[in-house]
């Protein structure tokens, strides 16, 4: 029995066809638009659905479901999007909406926690039972699997592992907050890093990076430029002391990691990995987990929601 | 049916025996006499069960399961105590020594995870499935339920949230490790803290408080010394930002508060709701959790024990 994901994205809304192995049998991706209406997103949502099924010759009542990742909290039991800054949605009742096109039934969760369960049901973590994924990206996310399951928490409402403060009176968080995790080890604090170590270093080579990215970064460092490799030695040491209070507080079996930065691969997670086995509150060979990158990649999204 | 309960600590051994609604039908205490060997020990143990058993007039083959809490990390598929501090034990085979008395099944699992599983079978927590229990002692020790059942993590190797990292660079940890919130919002590290507010404010009652404990400095505090309302005041905040990264990284329906500190009830509590729903990543009534005073007391660990 087929079943179809979608990823609903503040830039694109990508809807796949999975079966039973969760392989990708068909898919596609519309822009969202995500400053129109939100009926007018629902309504393009349920059309590139249409679109998908069309594309692989098969009708909406011959799949098991439908499920949708949404970049906000949501209330799963009742398949309301409560709150997405990146959709600008309070309250809509997306499972409802949807209904409305289609019979099967319809199911939502967060889409950090839907990577994380598709790494858990067809990427990295098989066989693994409780698992966190954290993602590195515009801030960071993360997702927890635990015994199997998405872990939502209170009243679905998702995990934000991004804002365990690290450092009192710290670095001030997009969140309004100071000193979370998110204002050391995101993407884009890696690229505040890196211009403050280029504004304090004239000759260093991020002087004359035009658009910094985490991979301009690494770039640099390539090259053998001093400030670049500072900045990274020290984003790397930000990441694993997030990652080492994961370990302490809830000592998962396997911790990935995922979003543009994980590509840098062992990199940045060896430094990590020595930071945790000589750091943690239990060092114990046995007592800590395996990390790496996580291995979904882009198709998380879908493969998670159509998990659900 | 009824269950006994073991509660092993590293000064008494605490044995109960509990009916269905987990109501104490009959309980004793011997010393622990921690220094013996572990063979020692684990006899005195059984005959307090035995003692206990007898008390009752019930017959070891009729009892359901006895269950041990025992202070540190288990292996609780295997019944083996991996690592105890409190009572010098390293892989203790403690179900195996007491199968040789007993031909019920035992079952084994870490004191904190025992208190917090008690909690949620017979008292604040009835009800609830989420829920954290943080015990403020020596140390911070925490017991995390997950759908109804204790989350152990890895292995079960338990959790360590009072080792999470809120202070990078900060206080000197029992761990060694720096700027754990063990280090901030344990009973020990307030007594540390009000020790140096006295040494700085040499007109503060705390000077003049012989053995410093943390029911002495809420004392000078009822009894108007600045000091000693500062580092309360200091405290809480510190308990507090603990609490909010739980909040954060779990969203458990409700956090108890446990220890001796505890018994300081809405006094240290109604500050760190204050904090949790005016500074949590996510402030919105119905994400934030209950956080009260844990109600089980001495004979948590007893009634956790005979809950496994």
């Amino acid at each position: 029995m087929v079943r179809v994901g979608v990823d609903l994205g503040g830039t694109n809304i990508a809807v796949g066809l999975v079966n039973e192995r969760y392989e990708m049998i068909a898919c596609t991706s519309v822009p969202t638009g995500a400053k129109r209406p939100a009926a007018l997103i629902v309504a393009d949502l349920c059309s590139a659905v249409d679109s998908v099924l069309q594309k692989a010759g098969i009708r909406a009542e011959d799949c098991e479901m439908i499920g949708v990742g949404a970049p906000g909290t949501c209330d799963i039991q009742r398949g309301i999007v409560i709150r997405s800054y990146s959709l600008s949605w309070a309250n809509i009742p997306l499972s409802e909406m949807m209904g409305e096109r289609f019979s099967v039934p319809i199911r939502l969760d967060n889409d950090a926690n839907c990577a994380a369960l598709a790494e858990v049901k067809a990427g990295a973590a098989v066989g693994y039972e409780n698992v966190v994924l954290v993602t590195l990206g515009t801030g960071i996310g993360t997702g927890i699997v635990i015994r199997g399951n998405i872990y939502t928490g209170l009243k679905g409402n998702g995990t934000e592992m991004g804002h365990v403060m690290l450092d009192m009176d710290g670095e001030l968080c997009t969140c309004g907050r100071r000193g979370c995790w998110d204002a050391y080890a995101s993407a884009t604090s890696l690229i505040v890093q890196a211009k403050r170590a280029a504004a304090s270093r004239p000759e260093s080579a991020l002087n004359r990076v035009e658009n910094m990215t985490g991979q301009s970064v690494f770039e640099a460092a390539d090259q053998g430029d001093v400030a670049a490799k500072f900045v990274i030695a020290q984003y790397c040491e930000y990441l694993a002391i997030g990652i080492s209070n994961i370990v302490n507080a809830l000592a998962p079996e396997m911790i990935l990691v995922g979003g543009g930065i994980s590509r840098q691969g062992d990199r940045i997670l060896d430094p990590v990995r020595k930071y945790v086995r000589e750091r943690c509150f239990d060092t114990r060979e046995d007592a800590l987990p395996i990390i790496q990158v996580a291995s979904m990649g882009n198709d998380a999204g879908i493969i998670g929601a159509a998990a659900l």
